[in-house]
């Protein structure tokens, strides 16, 4: 391959002679070869937003001639379109607190840029990657602000699909309302419900969950852009700060408000913790319900095998006939990600020091991979799994009529004590707790029937 | 000691004499000898004062008579008077759901209500604490209703202290507003801003640490009583399911709304590990706020040494003289602890199974110790340290001064390269970026001291 | 209170006439009203019998009088004994590296010495708490060394109860060694086994994880006892440097070994991390275990019932005749304790900076709650579960003669697919494996009683 | 892209013509798109090769021809070259334990053999994914040994880079063995100590972590290899359970040896939360040693600047001439992402039941980043850091002279107090030790000269 030489403070050195990127995009790819994943393309798509906003800015605050303001918005939009995939070439994990993310961005756009204007690719003469590309900017105003602008893209589809199974799940409560079923709490028998009563939790817990992402999402709204190196606002122009919010609102398409204080905005990163804490509390809540359905499902012979998920794929390499959970397993294992990552991201949000916290890096490569991941997994799980989902009625009111857990019923008429003895006696005779109950004359048929009436039971006849 | 004898169905065992407990906090007590730690005082408050609502909803129910309504009232009183601390003998960490906290207390209220209605410890006679002590509750109402009061309280504390820190922060921002010093990003020196820039910076991450919590909070007042086992309501009345949320409410002196799906709010406990999750939030900035005071007055002569923070003890048992930054340590670690906890939180959610999660214990242990944990650091914070922090202003200007730094003020008017040139023979030749840029005759003193303004670099012009 | 004044660096404070602690105790005890738990006893234990080991080897190097050497000794072993429990003031979370348990424990040693030598509470004019007591000793070699022998000691009750735990495990391995059972993959019907391979694989584990904390426990013998502040040694003597770990151990009674490089020594925590790690795996495998006993032990009726748990409470405050998996409840919470625990300690130790780690208090504060908790988790996990475990035999039987999991054995004789389609069958007509082998002819009846032998299937007649 | 048609008893699907994978394979692609990241291809090699060591075993067992065997080892030795890279299609996150990965390389191998026998794609007639290509296997024993296998493979770049990294860590401690420099401890001047010292620190403690990581990975020998699917053995032949470990160890290179109990080794993860907590205690020591060296570097001219790191890239798109600490920085996030990975890790294998866990790819895709990362790290870390890190030993030395916390040396003739006054006069009248001291007359200078000598309080003469 044919190789220019480019320069900067630490030295020369040969870059491919087609590439955009520049000098500093290859250190730091010789640098920091860590996780060999490059940086997320939406991230980036928002970093080039950004570079054509501050130069609209800039051309509009009488610092940038009309010429290179054009040219950097044309280059920054071919970004966008995805022109110079293969240019961004610097690990998602980085030293630097993104510098070299940056600045690959800067040199491929001034790369681009100066073409457009007629250049030669790593002259930078008529477009710089510093004075005009990140004219007004610092890497620690736009990565922040880029970071947090990819959280709102990012969101949109989760909190989309965490709707879609919500309603999902309403759809199958109403499926399965009237099907009469064996609580369970702590594994063991309580009392009666509907399978539709169960959806029904499950659809209010993910409402819950999606709101609460939909609220914590609205601090990613506050960004820090303006504050340049540390918050003062150093080299930005007058213009340049009361103007670049609204021009690259704008260019977004979301309302993005300039934080009330840009040394706190420049410094902090709760704002990721909380957003990550947010999408835990819906992991967990995913995972739980997915725990829940493998149990429901298991057998189908030596199990609880009141429901039956889809048959998405054979389920073993060795056991014919065997059909396993694999979509609720694999949105548990999503769960855990998620999990995991909101610890590697509360780290690094506390490891933060003075001006600046370095390791931004990796917190957006952990929260990204959160937010994506669990999309994906509440994709799978209704089109793969909710949808499908059947209930073996039978076997769930069997199963109800012969628990002891129904003694629950009696205990308001007959005391807690003594329905104890007669749950106890049930087991130990291998009776119902009907037949225990008329044996004991303790009850007429006709007021034992209403006790035990399961719609009574399970809470329909009252809310009717 | 002298003995009753008490029976259950597991069997009987020896009770002593003049316990309020009964046969089942004994066991509870034998069976989960884990942490050492009883239950937290608030939460036994809360339980007790749902027993006392309870027992006045049942009785406008008709369902409970006057008399052991008014004992029960009146036991439950004593109990939040704190009479009966030696009476709660289970395990913070015990196993079923809460099960036995329920009981204990239940037992406890029986035992006394009986006394005040003439009975005998032990007896049961006139009060069971089935039948009317827990009268149209389940352990799986209430245990979850009682943390989540519990939170409510002791949450209170905790964002009155952060308001109180977050105004002495202010204080400081305010003193400091005309210190000089330099910005350091990834620990090394960026630009000038004012050691009040630093502060406030602290005041406002606090101010929006304290916002979130204070939302999250508001899940709190959402509770399942009147669930009873499951979120069907079993075995409670319908005068009872439309009252007891309010009631309870007026006793407790903040508005509580009783969840409008009651299956959702018995099994999960997502809204746990949401506030932990904002708990953590708080417990990183605090943490890396402390970490920057540990910073700033390291020294005192090998060190950054730009404030002083209060000497509150001797820092070594060997080398005299030592003053350590023991405050911010002990915050720092206050902060681990919370983090610690909301992985356990997490995992304990996560684990619930069916209709009810049975780690309800756990979860409470690790939560309420954070929330109690984070208010006794941001006192002792403030009190102990952030008041009597002090400013070396001189010295700080004058590192201020001395640094290279500054060259970013140069770019905008000689261009990155240039500037980046410049930097580097200052600190080559150890001068400073004013005489080289005097030496080469790159600007005329006049212009060189307004672009060097340490005002205008720190943006107090601008604002002003 | 009558109250005496004490005075340090600091200043001048009002102690208690009669307290063995003074100014510094007192002060941290202000300082650091965090957790409001105590430091741990055997910590303390352990701590005292550092000082009396220095006090004699400091008298063999000929630095300390021999009537100081004696008293400061009878001191120590006072403390050992019990006798100062509640002059041992601070919070078990401290900042400043344990420098105030180390001067909490000086200053008890050094008043109790003064007092047996005739003198007066608050003097130390003839034993001083820095110069006599803590001669040759700093807080950053005396606390570390003090953790570790304290992991040790507490470790001994956990292996042997882990150890306990496996033999009663292979006992119940032997005791159910004939009971055919369905295994289950992915909690769908997989091929037979029995239940005492499902206990023996129990045993197996336990015993890998008490191996593993033997092992990890080795660290905890290479303490840095004599680096005094830094790693230096900086005033202790020749003799001291060269004795002091012998005598310590011979104290101990368990051989404590200097490390080669007491720099790494007194700066790095990963030891602690890494014991943390190896009661993290012991935890997740204990919880996993009682999270399999909970399963195979649900129902009565409306579960899979093939154990039975002993019965040790009542299970419900509403629900008659319930009893729940309690005790492995309370186990899998003390597990969730316990890896919550190891986020704190890896964070804390990780947060070390320079010369010292000053997070150490939360580090032992977590870490000896862990060991604590899991000893009296296993415990009851033996005593109050395991033990009195009794199985379902003909239940087992019977849901494995019906599962259609059997069709496994057909495959290497019929071929996976035609298995599958076999297995297909019997469940969608409701029939046995047998039935539909017979019915179409595939194998004789001789043969298929061969290949459906349980006690083939399960590996017992190989293994014979 | 034309297609075929393939089947299973899901139903039937279309499968591009020329794909050597199958209908299995990619169903589980279209259930699981989840990460968008593929298997790791050293887990594949090794699950190739246990294919072809099954093949080998079954052969000399006499259960697959001779002309079978060899083509089905001709494949697997054709996918270890790399050849059907883009055939292997599944999300390295992914439901059911692995099965899609055990039928996505069944389906490859099997299609590639039949070829080499003059078979069809997706025909299967002579070579079957599940008869012949995993005969003898089921998922649940084959995956674990391949993850074991990969970790054993992917450890030993770590642990010769960690090695490396001791080395090069003790050259540096013989080249800053004379550098005289404060020791500091919760980051306040403690005693002097040499440069040297702090490396030799380092290395000792990557020394200790590199011995651990070699220790733990001796469980990864002992795998589960002819468990099939639950441990029992069924559907393997005594002949292979008797010699397929020994004929994969001689394949592999590595001595592995089969479970002494196979059920416990094939529903238990602990191991790898072993080697995990391992990885951990290594990332946290990592860590610790990078951010000490970003304090030492810290300045140039308003920080501590004892050290300097080598210049790997500009510091800032902002401020000319910064250059920042990115190899620390980046190494520092590695180990956050150890750290969260532990806790995903943790919890997968906490949430296995029964006879398998389902949570096994999650595990993996978390323990070979952990790896690899961790392995790039220091990598990074040796060369582009550690290696040409220079000293400033002047400016050391003069920061040690100055310091206050030289009067720890006083402290054995002069007493703690006095020496306490002395360094705080010495702070308040801006005077050095030394000066007090003679001053106040309290020692002869030739005395003091011995006492304050930099050499002796560094513990250089002591062990010389």
């Amino acid at each position: 391959m044919k190789k220019r030489i480019e320069s900067d403070s630490i030295g020369s050195l040969e870059v491919p002679e087609k590439a955009y990127y520049g000098v500093q995009a290859l250190r730091a790819k010789q640098n920091f070869a860590i996780t060999g994943n490059m940086m997320n393309s939406e991230f980036l798509n928002n970093l080039a937003l950004i570079k054509k906003a501050a130069a609209i800015t800039n051309y509009k605050a009488g610092l940038l001639d009309y010429d290179k303001a054009k040219a950097i918005c044309s280059a920054a939009e071919e970004v966008i379109k995805g022109y110079f995939k293969d240019d961004f070439i610097v690990d998602a994990v980085q030293g630097g607190a993104g510098t070299s993310a940056n600045m690959n961005m800067n040199e491929v756009i001034a790369n681009r840029a100066n073409e457009l204007l007629g250049g030669k690719l790593g002259y930078y003469d008529k477009i710089h990657p510093n004075d005009h590309v990140n004219m007004a900017q610092s890497t620690n105003d736009v990565i922040p602000t880029a970071g947090k602008m990819t959280v709102i893209r990012l969101m949109q589809p989760l909190t989309d699909e965490l709707r879609r199974l919500e309603s999902t799940l309403y759809e199958k409560a109403l499926q399965f309302r009237y099907v009469i079923k064996m609580g369970r709490t702590q594994l063991q028998d309580a009392v009666p419900m509907t399978l539709g009563e169960s959806f029904g939790g499950y659809a209010s817990m993910i409402d819950r969950c999606c709101s609460r992402l939909e609220n914590s999402c609205l601090e990613m709204h506050t960004i820090n852009i303006g504050a340049t190196a540390i918050g003062s606002g150093i080299n930005a122009s007058d213009y340049y700060e009361r103007n670049i919010a609204k021009i690259l609102s704008k260019e977004f398409g979301h309302h993005l408000t300039k934080a009330a204080d840009l040394f706190d905005a420049t410094e902090n990163l709760d704002s990721f913790v909380e957003i990550s804490g947010a999408l835990k509390a819906c992991a967990v809540s995913l995972s739980k319900m997915c725990n829940d359905l493998r149990l429901l499902s298991s057998g189908p012979r030596c199990g609880l095998h009141e429901i039956n998920l889809p048959a998405k794929q054979n389920g073993s390499s060795i056991m014919p006939g065997k059909v396993n959970p694999v979509i609720p397993e694999v949105v548990t294992q999503a769960a855990f990600l998620v999990i995991g990552h909101d610890t590697t991201i509360a780290m690094a949000a506390e490891a933060g020091q003075l001006e600046l916290n370095a390791f931004e890096p990796v917190v957006f490569y952990q929260l990204f991979e959160s937010i994506t991941v669990l999309t994906h997994a509440v994709t799978t799980l209704i089109d793969n799994c909710i949808k499908g989902i059947t209930a073996n009625s039978d076997h769930c009111e069997e199963l109800e009529e012969g628990s002891v857990g129904i003694a629950t019923a009696l205990s308001p008429i007959l005391g807690y004590q003594k329905s104890a003895s007669i749950a106890k006696q049930a087991l130990h005779e291998e009776k119902t707790i009907r037949e225990i109950v008329l044996e004991q004359k303790l009850m007429d048929p006709e007021k034992l029937d209403v006790v035990l009436d399961p719609m009574s039971m399970v809470g329909m006849i009252r809310s009717a």
